[in-house]
């Protein structure tokens, strides 16, 4: 009964067109909806409800390591944000611009925030004078606006929703630190929350945030075997604080340069969560960011007994902070496991009068539909392990694909036929803009995504120009 | 020793220029800073983790009254925006409009939200089509945009912090229910989080909000007798759901159209906590959204056992999910007093040499400089009740101030000394718009708070035009 779906409900098959099966899923696990402005989606309940659990688990962990939530304006001055010269030609196609306000046209137009460094060095300046004021460790939560003209749900919009940390420190070590600090979490809450091993890894000059001295990354591997950056954080050197003036009295009365870092990951966490686990019956969730981890489904719910069972086991689970749903709608069985299906519930637990007989639970695990058998009174203390377990194995599931994923190349030929099987090609080269720009072009798409080491064995050569190769890479087809 | 003042830090005296004093609590306290755009401010840490407090404790409590949490886009086509005219009529003269995207001008210039009812109406035409489908109860956290011409931090920005429930009934009775029910959680939280006490009720014809059939207010006394007005709730009717074409099928299987209302608070809550409770050495907060509860001052830090006594009274409270921070910087216990004071940490605990020999702790609650003793053995058990006492005391000292001000005149000339002194009139008048601009012109800024209630002595006379009264509305000075 498991696989009776309501018509309503099909999606595309994942294997058959990969990106209409990603934006079904959106659409009927009720994620998000369009609006009448291109790039700009609704985050509907469930949808918003994942972010809040990332959310939650980024904000624990930021704070731990120091960092304070502030909120700064969502709209940067023209003449501002112009201050940082490379900042500005990264960023300055792709903004949206207000230009009236109260009715009157404004002397120096307002940016709406694509992203907010010059803000916060604007910030910085005012509040740092001295290096008893460093480190400053600001966080924002937020959303931003840049003017996509390709977008997709979560994955790419016109605006998203992200956090945005800003740092200033008094040394280059202690922001360098930071920078692989702040990669550490989102690496640790890819492996312990959303079940997602990442490839971490510096960016090649080319592919490196728009000002920074250094961009290192995390990056998912999809399904179908593309990859997608999923979170950066930046070492700024003394870029922005010279730009904009921020300096402070040392420790030997001198005064200096603070050195900053920025970093941030977006909602876009939640198009790899999809992409990485989910399948032909739609989304699958780990529990740590299921807004539903367990949905109670009773069968024959009219019958004497079952809905008070239903509910003692839904008490159970809320008492030990479990995230858990009866669903007792007028629905047959087949469709709720088709619906709770769609919507990635991690655990399913049936409820029939013969289970109630029997003194047990039926339990379906989303991910792999495996069934399980439960003695009724080992519910309290097992149910928790059950979940943890679904999330360790997803993560498993993941990690072996990603690892499968992974071949070493060392020419252009080899590359290609790599990146059109989908997954990581890593491969020794020069380090090169140009040749970079080369192997896009031939593989079609293909991009480096993280230096996988800055060391290469004596005398290998770039196969795009024959110079001394200075780096593997990990190469892929991304979003 | 608890008033020396580092010079820097002193602030205007409240009685002296309350504007002033206010401006100084929220730069001193550091929860805030100007930035260089006019009525955009950056909330700074510690002004933001007080709004992350009032967050959370709103959240769960909309949570349970069945709300759940969305994201809307933060711009607003013009067209769309045109479509509900009362509620234009009341933006339109004070909005941001963004009219270049991409480097190209946009035929629908696109509005920075001023708030979502239009964008919250067109996303329930497209979910809602049968009465299974309702209720609808959605909440937003973001932030809007309002050009406003006088500016002030919290109370009146161009942009500030908030939330915006919308949600979509069935029917009028559960529609007006849940305006009251939120209403209701608002008051709740002043009463229980913030320590402030309101006046609740219905807005006059004149007040209401733009598109609203009725709204109703909280509205605070702050201590310089002057009403602010903390929070709404709106019941809409079916307006906004007629403009937009909002129909479903109703258990009658005729069509129907559904009944709207909104509810919104925003940071304008943290003004009201600075306005009741702070004095003249600062900020005052109730422990509930103090993000700080109690500051632990070792005196004399560097004499043996002063150090590790003071941590582990902040671990046994931090033990009990109480937010302790030990001041162990190289400043005199003086300067930390004053400092953190300003900073309106509720309790105070002392620690030096005498203490630990007598085997006590010197407490000292903010909002009254009251001084305890307490026994060190009994800080586990005692610490959090002395914490509730501190949060019920200041809300009965906030009720009695406005009970206090709270007197009933029957004529223009009692309304207009009664205004002049502060505090609340509450008088008959006919409730019409034209009497009530009237009021406002001869008092010099009175207004319509809220209609105590809607019945009248027979043979009442509104004192304005001398027709019948039809209610007895409390009158102030407001922000």
């Amino acid at each position: 009964m498991a696989n009776v779906k309501n018509k309503n409900d099909a999606i595309t098959p994942r294997d058959e067109d990969f990106a209409q099966w990603y934006t079904d899923v959106c659409r009927k696990a009720e994620l998000m909806d369009y609006t009448s402005v291109k790039g700009f989606i609704t985050y509907l309940p469930y949808g918003y409800a994942i972010w809040e659990q990332i959310q939650k688990e980024l904000d624990i962990r930021f704070k731990e390591a120091g960092a304070e939530n502030v909120y700064l304006p969502m709209v940067i001055p023209t003449s501002l944000f112009n201050k940082e010269k490379e900042h500005i030609d990264g960023f300055a196609p792709e903004t949206l611009v207000a230009t009236i306000g109260g009715g009157e046209e404004l002397a120096d137009p307002l940016i709406i925030r694509p992203t907010s460094e010059v803000l916060f060095s604007d910030l910085y300046k005012k509040l740092v004078s001295s290096y008893r004021d460093l480190p400053k460790r600001f966080n924002q939560w937020c959303s931003v606006v840049r003017w996509e003209k390709t977008t997709r749900p979560f994955l790419r919009g016109s605006e998203f929703l992200w956090q945005e940390g800003h740092c200033l420190f008094e040394t280059q070590k202690e922001a360098e630190e930071n920078t692989l600090k702040m990669l550490s979490i989102y690496d640790e809450v890819g492996r312990d929350v959303l079940g997602i091993p990442f490839v971490k890894g510096k960016k090649t000059e080319h592919e490196k945030f728009a000002g920074a001295v250094a961009t290192y990354t995390i990056e998912a591997l999809m399904h179908d075997g593309k990859a997608l950056q999923a979170g950066t954080s930046h070492y700024f050197g003394q870029g922005f604080a010279e730009a904009f003036g921020i300096r402070f009295l040392g420790r030997n009365n001198a005064l200096e340069t603070p050195h900053q870092t920025s970093w941030g990951v977006s909602t876009r966490l939640i198009g790899a969560v999809i992409m990485v686990h989910g399948d032909d019956n739609g989304l699958v969730l780990p529990p740590k960011v299921a807004p539903i981890q367990v949905i109670i489904v009773p069968i024959r719910q009219e019958a004497e007994g079952i809905l008070p069972k239903c509910q003692e086991i839904a008490n159970c689970l809320k008492k030990q902070g479990i995230r858990a749903k009866i669903d007792d709608s007028d629905h047959t069985p087949g469709w709720k496991f088709a619906q709770w299906e769609m919507k990635g519930v991690p655990l399913r637990i049936e409820i029939g009068p013969r289970d109630l007989a029997e003194g047990h639970l039926m339990l379906s695990k989303r991910y792999n539909g495996e069934k399980l058998v439960l003695p009724i009174e080992e519910a309290e203390a097992s149910l928790p392990k059950v979940l943890d377990a679904i999330q360790e194995e997803m993560y498993q599931k993941a990690k072996a694909h990603l690892e499968r994923s992974v071949v070493d190349v060392d020419s252009i030929e080899t590359l290609n036929a790599a990146l059109e099987k989908g997954g990581y090609a890593r491969m020794a080269f020069c380090g090169g803009e140009e040749c970079e720009l080369k192997i896009k072009e031939i593989t079609k798409g293909g991009t480096a995504r993280a230096i996988y080491k800055e060391e290469v064995p004596e005398g290998t050569l770039c196969p795009v120009c024959g110079k001394p190769a200075t780096m593997v890479v990990y190469f892929a087809k991304a979003y």
